[in-house]
């Protein structure tokens, strides 16, 4: 099944029209996003297969998706640890750290000490905004990404790939490619270059703003916030 | 397994510093409040045994939970019908009745009509701060309530019902037994009196909270945002 995609500028005039006229907060969407990237990581790895979740999270709101779906795998009964080097003094990023620590969920500065002690990693570095430059200090971490053999989940982009084509041809993404993609509301074209399991949440979203978008509401199971894609 | 409960003081003071320094915002709690409502809908109302659920709001956060409760229920594939006779002008339940809008989720104003028409019934009406009078027009809806034979899932508390010392003794809600009950966070006083099948959600609660309200944090089962309690 090859959903429809959606265009980095359609992504954000679909989540700025989320916000006005649909009439979603900020908080509700990254909730919903964060329980979806949660139920994948779920999917993905078992709790019998190893706890250690490494969350990366980016400075915008890929990384806000990433402090939810930690908190809920601790929930769930995962041991999250979270390398969160650009802190936004953002008020909702902020709220949602100290969640977090309420949980004792522990953060890092050390992403590659990290790496070694981790049965799963959650990329959510950089989302559909991302475009350009992978600036300080994530060159190192997406190196580090590309060459572990721990489980990726990147969240909505492989970071550093561009929105529209894809992998980069130089640069530290170069080469890097998760083993499992979460598009959140509606994959985005790079999915065309994505070979490994691909999961799209977005249980919320409205047939008539589908239409609008020409997108697929594709048919999701029982109470899954999520469905694979096959 | 006989859980502790939670005074209507305390569960107001829980909610206070779960929103003050727990950081989360009430967009957050409601959404995830009525997910967990969604949730045991889908749990007692299979979708092949009826689809049509009526969901009775009254204007507080009750109300509110329902209203996200019914948004996830379209999106599961129920038919929800929405009767909420006392609209807030509170930004966030304008917001969410917005939402349901945009799914064209019709709003009646007739609930004698509306429950000759539906499967299951979720009563939003009052939650843990109501105490005192049913006022207009809700001491008919809830003698209905009483009266009907479709089953009945109360949000919280039996609208009506005493928080501390469970079902009235007199007025319309004498006599209203509900089918079941989802208990939001915590269970209340009331449940010693309540029969019918009981659930409980609040899949965010933090030890460290538990532990200084004397609550017992139960056993969810993998990404169920609810546990019946047995």
């Amino acid at each position: 099944m090859a959903l429809r995609t959606l265009s980095a500028k359609n992504a954000a005039a679909l989540d700025q029209e989320l916000m006005t006229t649909g009439a979603f907060s900020i908080d509700q969407l990254m909730e919903l996003a964060g329980l979806s990237v949660s139920q994948a990581v779920f999917k993905l790895q078992p709790l019998s297969s190893g706890k250690r979740i490494l969350v990366a999270c980016g400075p915008g709101n890929n990384g806000g998706d990433g402090l939810v779906a930690a908190r809920h795998l601790f929930h769930y009964g995962y041991q999250p640890t979270i390398y969160y080097p650009k802190q936004s003094k953002n008020d909702l990023y902020q709220r949602l750290s100290k969640q977090l620590k309420d949980l004792k969920i522990p953060f890092t500065d050390d992403f590659h000490g990290a790496i070694e002690q981790t049965d799963h990693i959650v990329d959510a570095i950089f989302g559909f905004s991302f475009s350009g430059e992978v600036r300080e200090p994530f060159p190192s971490v997406i190196e580090a990404l590309r060459d572990t053999k721990i489980p990726v989940l990147a969240v909505d982009a492989p970071s550093s790939w561009n929105i529209e084509d894809g992998p980069p041809a130089s640069g530290p993404g170069k080469g890097f490619t998760p083993d499992a993609l979460i598009s959140l509301t509606a994959p985005k074209p790079l999915v065309k270059w994505f070979q490994g399991r691909h999961f799209l949440g977005g249980r919320f979203l409205s047939p008539a703003v589908a239409e609008k978008y020409e997108l697929d509401l594709p048919k999701y199971e029982g109470l899954d916030q999520i469905v694979e894609i096959v």
